[in-house]
């Protein structure tokens, strides 16, 4: 395994951040997962927590680290999205509680730890959330952020919008003053906004070949996005709901089925009206300083290829 | 021409504006020009107040009355559009300097008398630049709102974004607070976005087409055409610019070539990175009321078809 | 009375405005009231423009021009002061209705007009409420600020805070908009914040003094004062109301009253916590430029001998 | 020492912020000082650990801990105060570099441990310079903040203005998002603004009053204080600097020095004009929750006279 990137999956399951863990475990010749730090976002944190070790546990890796973070955002009151997720976050199937324990370090420290004991430039970090957890961290032990080797994230949107307001989405809504401090870090990064994910759809066809593998944890993750898409099928008419946070493991394993440009990126802070909207200078208007890789298409056959071929392996 | 729709036009000329004036002059059986209102936007006021009337004139319509407005924003100070629309901001054809006069009047003056003489709803606003005047009309005279029958306005993009920066189109960009009184005044509100006039390209043919016609108008309005669409030619790499005045008044005309919703929209006037963007909640997610109808499609064949016959009866 | 200084008082009356309007109309020989425009302010435009008419009855001075100018501010609904002012906004005294003309012409043309037609230099501005007509007048013709001799204004607060907000003053609170536009039109700019005119008590015993004179404008304006006082008395625990709005006329008939200093002062209209501060920079910190005369200490006892000798002239 | 109140000091100094250690050291039987933790803020993070260190040598007290901070602000780069502190932020006397050691551990770190160690409501906290290693901790450990007995700072300003820019005093000014999260955390807050501080002026009879105590701590200190006052006489034309943090820990040993009120403050943060600032409701007139007491007034010769004798006693 010592060829393998390593890792560190920074989540809010989610029913996308589900299928994103079960597509870095089961991909285990390229990806180490040295740790998965949780943050509140799309439930409060005691559930995501709980989520990211159920998913572990389907998995069959209770081996696997599991941090708990932040309860709440940098500068604002937590919100949370049950409306999408249901009330466990990982609604659908039926789970059982976890039995595998979560770490007694706090995930800020896991994450300092971990970019200070590893080779600099070894650690990619991988973010399905909140930025809260990076932004602490980058905050505590600054010093960490030329350790990184890229940062990898979901989150934001341009000529696609917001999801949660018309101009943001709900991962940087969530904590805007994170997404600054990281997006001012200086840390190589990679942008998967909703022009690549609202074009990840589950269509019908692509949840039963998931469910058709029969393993465990494919027919919960089948069952999760069949509850998930719901939500977005009767907002936005479309046959299936946009599976966010697994682009982001894709990316790593065949970074070929995205196309992006190199952007400056800018957080809305200032504007209740705007708050959290990710100011992507697409067509180079401003001179601002390129901060980000961010992605605008996907090849989402290719896609859930990948995914449905390392459920399986799994 | 008793049924011919009454109208004022708000302009700052600019090649795409002038498109625009021509076709409210050519079709003058369905549209009466009550006057023209010009406003500092893609040039100062003393350019615009000046190119509106090089247009009539190249009408053959001396007798439409030009009025000058506001020298600048309410707020802010003036932005300008050179970079775009030339020195003069007709740039393009050799001009000769108009010799008909400028109205004594201040637009702002002009526009609340007429609305206060003509029978309430009879008197639309169509408003091609900055929203200067029909702010300043409205705080000076608020009762004159009600009497509007109808106001369409180029200004604003959604999914595709701004033009002047990341987040924000010129027209709003310039005065922002200006469109915040639009947009709140109770005003039935007709807006055609960029979403909209990024799909009315100026190709060659089309231009040829214009040309075609030979008359002095249209022999004009095809060189201003191939000076204007240089700038977005070259930035977005299409074949031909965007068109964006003109759909404003094709909508009086023909409105069945576009389609659209009615939605919320919100003007960013408190941030510097969004200011001027209009946050349209297209997907309603967010409750707020209803205060515009908002394009988002054009039959942009249909489009050219439509100028293209009306040019040619002027 | 040519040697006498003309000016424009801007108003909303209010029983200070009363106050005021009574200062300048007792001084004739030094002060030429071109003519008295008025604005919604402490209470609706109607109200304001039916008491400045009452005040000059009061003072036999029917052949002053009144015009009624905007209705709102220009970038935010009206805001009211009812709870200081009462329902009329001249409560306290009986008072007939007015009987004299208002002027046809809209309070922002006069302006205009009046600055276009005098002498450069020739005319002051004194503002009483919110700026909303100065900030339309220039920016209908902007070309009338190097025309202003002075504009005086009472507005705004620094060391002594805001009373309608902890931050802000009334007058800039309810069109921060139009006095941003004012402090930065480089008109020569005297300010009366409340650090004056919180130092201006209607002590019982300057009420008696005003009321002993025994005119009918003397009388009404002592019982408008009692009116008046009782809810900053009540609030502040202090012996007294503060008298605001005629400093400003004083200033021009006896400026050794007052001490103040040049400085920047910016208006903040970006957030809704702090909207309509008056930044003044006291302490020169800033580097930025002097944009106007900040005054901070009155002689009170002066201030009251002059507009008890003042009103027992008319 | 059983009945001594337990503190933690999070501080930056600064020669005012040494004076308040000393104070605090010079009163063992009244305060137990946890340890001290350092923040960036008046100079950079390594000098204030650096300065921290010194002044407990200059006491005699290498037996306290002090722990290094947060290096910069929670979503803003770091301004610091050089130009009043001097280069090494304890300009002034000669002194050694410290030889006692800095601990380990990270001050975020030690804070939420200290506050789920000891008994709830055991711990003060005494913070003299950003809010940030507070925030920090209340953002990691939410669960923290009932266990805080009282939260006692230096910052802010009301009726005085800032200090930094005409809105803002400087520790505030430097991370108003953490002082945000502070001032809604919940915890019983004293806050010593400007109003109280700049009352509190080094006078030459009480620089040497310290001076004349005679031992190392005293004598550097009555340098330190000479360096640093000069900036403020300079500005303000006082005779003397405000000492501005020692009113922190004075307030803990005799509380009958200060009077203030219970009132709401909210920190500004949206606005670059008035970024940092804290709206004090002194008059009551919003209606929002109380959330801290904020002082006003002190008894100045009461608080040199219980400064000199406690740094006798060291």
């Amino acid at each position: 395994m010592s060829s393998a990137r390593k890792i560190i999956i920074d989540t809010d399951p989610g029913q996308d951040d589900a299928a994103a863990i079960m597509l870095a475990l089961g991909s285990p010749e390229e990806i180490e997962v040295l740790g998965i730090t949780t943050v509140a976002g799309n439930v409060p944190l005691t559930l995501t927590a709980r989520n990211a070790r159920i998913v572990c546990e389907l998995c069959n890796r209770t081996d696997v680290k599991v941090f708990a973070g932040a309860e709440r955002p940098v500068a604002r009151p937590l919100i949370t999205a049950e409306h999408v997720h249901g009330k466990t976050g990982l609604d659908g199937p039926e789970l059982s509680e976890p039995t595998m324990p979560l770490q007694e370090q706090h995930a800020v420290d896991f994450i300092v730890e971990t970019l200070r004991t590893e080779a600099p430039g070894a650690v990619t970090l991988c973010t399905l959330g909140p930025l809260t957890n990076i932004a602490l961290a980058l905050t505590k032990a600054p010093e960490i952020a030329p350790a990184v080797r890229e940062l990898v994230l979901m989150g934001g949107g341009f000529f696609e919008g917001g999801n949660i307001t018309p101009a943001a989405e709900f991962n940087i809504y969530v904590d805007p003053e994170a997404a600054e401090i990281v997006f001012r870090s200086g840390i190589p990064i990679v942008m998967m906004p909703l022009d690549v994910t609202h074009r990840v759809l589950t269509r019908k066809a692509r949840v039963e070949k998931i469910r058709a593998i029969g393993s465990p944890a494919a027919v919960a993750l089948a069952e999760m996005l069949e509850f998930f898409e719901r939500f977005d099928i009767e907002k936005y008419g479309t046959d299936g709901g946009p599976l966010h946070d697994p682009t982001v493991i894709a990316y790593l394993l065949r970074p070929e089925l995205f196309t992006g440009r190199d952007c400056n990126v800018e957080i809305e802070t200032a504007s209740a009206l705007t708050a959290g909207m990710t100011v992507v200078d697409w067509w180079q208007v401003t001179g601002r300083k390129h901060n980000a890789k961010v992605m605008r298409h996907i090849d989402d056959e290719g896609f859930f290829d990948l995914l449905t071929d390392r459920l399986a392996r799994i």
